[in-house]
């Protein structure tokens, strides 16, 4: 292992996916099944150019650069440290013909204007998934609206920017967001095509969905029978055991 | 029974909820699942006054009737003899005090604004279940949704002109149609507050979906957990045998 790529307060954690590994802060946002379920529900051609917007880690990348023919990968992350680190990553996996990170804020328009369009991107943007349930202050709430709902339109106003005409548009998302997605989509002219929720088992309500777009798409939206997480008993699904290989 | 309410090409059908029945023609539309999840679907306080639109039969006024404390139902739809028909249902059931239908087009603002506005509307618009496949020609498919469309808004405008401030409606319509459903519903000022998909059973993608929106509403959308017409074993739900009384 080549540990001098490693710090201390860092994690090497295989991904289980052609020998991949990734590196993770011990104390920092680590990777969840939001991530992996992205990673699975992009549909991405062979020599395709992806770019993936909020890439932290670096792990919807990596996972991509395992199970599709992808032909670069350009990570976009806004913090630096993250960056620094998803770059050892890349060296690491030996992956610097495929994978790139670049330290860039998805709301400098100029810059994404200035690079080659994608034909895919694809993003898990930092919405809180622990804060789903109803925030019972309504300043709190509006505020976390607010600050939500002005993100949501950043990362679509950047995927509109550094798409091509009938590039495809992945995010996994909330879906008591649903509307403020689907209308910024509409309204930014990225249109939804392919929707699957996502729920922790058929007898709860959905708490993710994945959706696809396309720019400047035609109007007509496919659904996907949902995911499942865990069976009844508490197990993982089928679905999710392939997705994890096991 | 009341046979001279009954005309030959029409059959009287026991709705298995408080012993009412239904006039409905042998030969032209039928209720079927979606009225009957539509009307389970409503929330219709004590004494509220309920406008249900492209009432048809009136199906979804008379399970109302049965399965709530409505204080007043009032169908709206533009076929003459549909509305000729519901009358003499009323007439069959004794529902004279709390259920009427008027025969009127929902296009017909004047109409709509003249009359007291309603603490809920119901609305099963003529979509095409059939249908639901994707349409290949491509001009079929502009044409169809072209149509499509029109009564979409029609239907969203016509709840917007009757409904009062933070009153509620319900929707049932096609999965394929969400994002123009949304987008109208919003752009209407009714705010999407609750979906529950609903599915053939669990391992099949939605086909239908009930949305229920508030006029003024705040933004917070809530998920159901989907309703799932059929087991595995393909027998009913728990879910749909309760709904039906069985």
């Amino acid at each position: 292992m080549n540990n001098n790529l490693l710090k201390d307060n860092e994690t090497l954690d295989d991904l289980q996916l052609k020998g991949l590994c990734i590196i993770q802060k011990k104390d920092a946002f680590r990777f969840g099944v939001d991530a992996v379920l992205l990673a699975n529900f992009a549909r991405v051609k062979r020599g395709a150019r992806v770019i993936d917007l909020c890439s932290g880690t670096g792990i919807v990348p990596f996972i991509l650069s395992g199970k599709t023919q992808a032909g670069k990968i350009i990570g976009i992350e806004i913090q630096k440290d993250m960056v620094e680190m998803s770059i050892r990553t890349v060296k690491f996996n030996n992956m610097e013909n495929i994978i790139e990170f670049v330290n860039r804020d998805l709301k400098d328009l100029n810059y994404l204007k200035s690079i080659p369009k994608a034909d895919v991107v694809t993003v898990n943007p930092p919405y809180k998934l622990k804060g789903s349930g109803i925030i019972n202050s309504k300043e709190k709430n509006a505020i976390a609206r607010h600050e939500i709902c002005c993100e949501l339109e950043d990362v679509i106003r950047a995927a509109k920017t550094v798409l091509r005409d009938n590039g495809k548009f992945y995010m996994i998302h909330r879906p008591d967001r649903m509307a403020d997605i689907i209308c910024t989509m509409r309204q930014h002219g990225i249109e939804p095509k392919f929707i699957r929720m996502v729920q922790p088992s058929v007898n709860k309500a959905p708490n993710m969905l994945l959706i696809e777009g396309q720019n400047n798409g035609g109007r007509f939206l496919k659904w996907g029978v949902p995911v499942y997480i865990r069976e009844l008993d508490g197990s993982y699904s089928k679905e999710i055991d392939e997705i994890y290989g096991r």
